[in-house]
């Protein structure tokens, strides 16, 4: 079992893995996504992942079997498992509690060479219905208190298969960058009695030099503080709190803007390694009101060094008005 | 000049450079450092680098010539600007101020081809004291409210140049993680009325399992929660708030302990890439008795990836006691 460790300084959380811990030996000087020809994420190879907990699938096909578009399967290596209770206990300074959550692998096409931008908005639509399925499901769970969506993309931003996919973990804390952003965004609200998010999507359109694209329901824009070169991030227009309340119309709208950031992001930096990250609210959080989800696109172009793990404070080489330019520009 | 803005969220400060803006076209796909034959910080190459701040010279050589053996400059490409004043100033939702600061280069030795971990713990000692002599220095301007050393080896760590080199960022804020960490220390100092890296270090010399190596002043410590393979942590045992009042003595005794966990981490990880940060205290922050100056060490041997970005929390898959008896037990 995994260990969840409490640090006593700032309260920052680690998963400690205690089984294939990894030695010295272990860690090669450049992991590269191996390039053997087999691929447990191919059509036909459903037997060598973990029985499937969802999956949109074309003609009665049975489940584990061909026939799928998107498909949801346990990590096979797992951060956390998905068993157990908490067992939370102190130790002088220092907390700890097992490793429980659940730690899932979305499968967001059989292509084996599509990437997820290249995608039709349709297939999109199903990647982001899995994902609501699935938080829906596991909020059901009272052992979790917060889900993280997120995608590595390319072997540099962490990806170690090639084939399509994006991640979720559920965890029993709601992680300390989500604590800060709600944090934040309740000291703004209790201030102004208004969202902060809200209010800088109204700026964003006022002043437009940052805003990439939009459509009916979404924006997507460079944010004034990015702290990566290129990085973007798509908004619901509307005060949302909870990514899994979206409707059928909402799908559609957040699978046209993500593909069109996706290609713009492609094109304009040569298929960069990316990051995205899900943000929605802690589930059964009371008072919410002023949380607004929304997705963070994070291309991989920069090392990130001492001064940055020292500081938490970060150097953007490329200020964002020019990326918008830049993404706005591109040709697709 | 650079500019510093703050994000209405969290309260994140993010430099942005405005001179030089990277490109997409100046993003490769893999930076590594430049093997070309000539290198700035090398003995007779003085006058390729901004003029010297400080020195530590033989038989009375000129500043700027060959005679030294730690050398300090200002950065040839700053992140931030050493003139003019913050001109601090809201927009909407948004803060920003000029980016004012010290950017600074310690060359650790004229010598190319060796790590620190390489130089004799005199030579280590002269680094140290010339980071002590830069503090004092910035202290005494004003405009600035934290100085941060560390360092990069390593290109997959951000250096770009070869050559040892440590850097100095004087900053005209507490950053982020800072502030965390000194907020952090004083809740638990105002609720035990005890320094919290005072009971870390008493329990962990206690439990023994996580203690790499100490002498009479230091202790060195593979933290229990560790965010990283073989992250190693070095404290002075005696509860020391600022770096820069540290005494001859402790000076030699700080050499010691720095040469024989980067010698350790050389020989047990192959030399890898790693970056370390000293954290001290703010310059005039008032009542600041609860925090303890520490320098973490952070092997690059694992990718930050999607999870970590999307909740600041960390998977650490080499367990800190395990790294401790890999790292104790190294033939050095």
């Amino acid at each position: 079992m995994p260990e969840l460790r409490k640090d006593p300084i700032i309260g920052r959380w680690v998963i400690i893995a205690t089984e294939r811990a990894r030695r010295p030996s272990d860690f090669k000087a450049t992991e590269e996504i191996k390039a053997s020809g087999f691929c447990p994420f191919c059509n036909g190879n459903e037997d060598k992942t973990p029985p499937e907990v969802y999956s949109l699938r074309h003609n009665h096909s049975a489940p584990d079997t061909p026939g799928w578009s998107v498909r949801v399967v346990p990590n096979k290596f797992p951060a956390l498992e998905i068993e157990g209770d908490l067992n939370k206990r102190g130790e002088g300074v220092y907390d700890r509690m097992n490793g429980v959550g659940a730690h899932e692998v979305i499968i967001e096409t059989p292509n084996h060479n599509a990437s997820l931008g290249d995608l039709s908005e349709g297939e999109i639509s199903n990647v982001i219905r899995a994902f609501q399925a699935r938080i829906l499901d596991l909020k059901q769970d009272d052992r979790f208190k917060y889900m993280l969506i997120f995608k590595n993309h390319g072997s540099a931003a962490g990806a170690s298969l090639d084939h399509t996919h994006s991640q979720l973990i559920a965890l029993p804390i709601v992680p300390k960058r989500v604590s800060e952003e709600i944090q934040g965004a309740k000291t703004y609200y209790l201030y102004k009695e208004r969202c902060v998010f809200c209010d800088i999507i109204q700026q964003e359109t006022k002043e437009g030099i940052r805003v990439i694209n939009e459509n009916d329901h979404f924006i997507c824009i460079a944010p004034f503080t990015s702290r990566f070169p290129f990085e973007s991030w798509v908004l619901p227009k509307a005060h949302d709190i909870y990514f899994e309340d979206i409707t059928n119309q909402e799908i559609g709208s957040l699978a046209h803007i993500m593909k069109d950031i996706l290609t713009r992001i492609k094109v304009v930096l040569n298929d960069p390694p990316y990051n995205f990250l899900l943000h929605s609210s802690p589930f059964y959080e009371k008072d919410i009101r002023f949380y607004h989800w929304h997705i963070e696109i994070i291309p991989k172009l920069t090392k990130v060094a001492g001064f940055e793990w020292g500081t938490g404070f970060y150097i953007n080489p490329t200020p964002p008005e020019n990326a918008c330019v830049f993404l706005k520009e591109a040709k697709i």
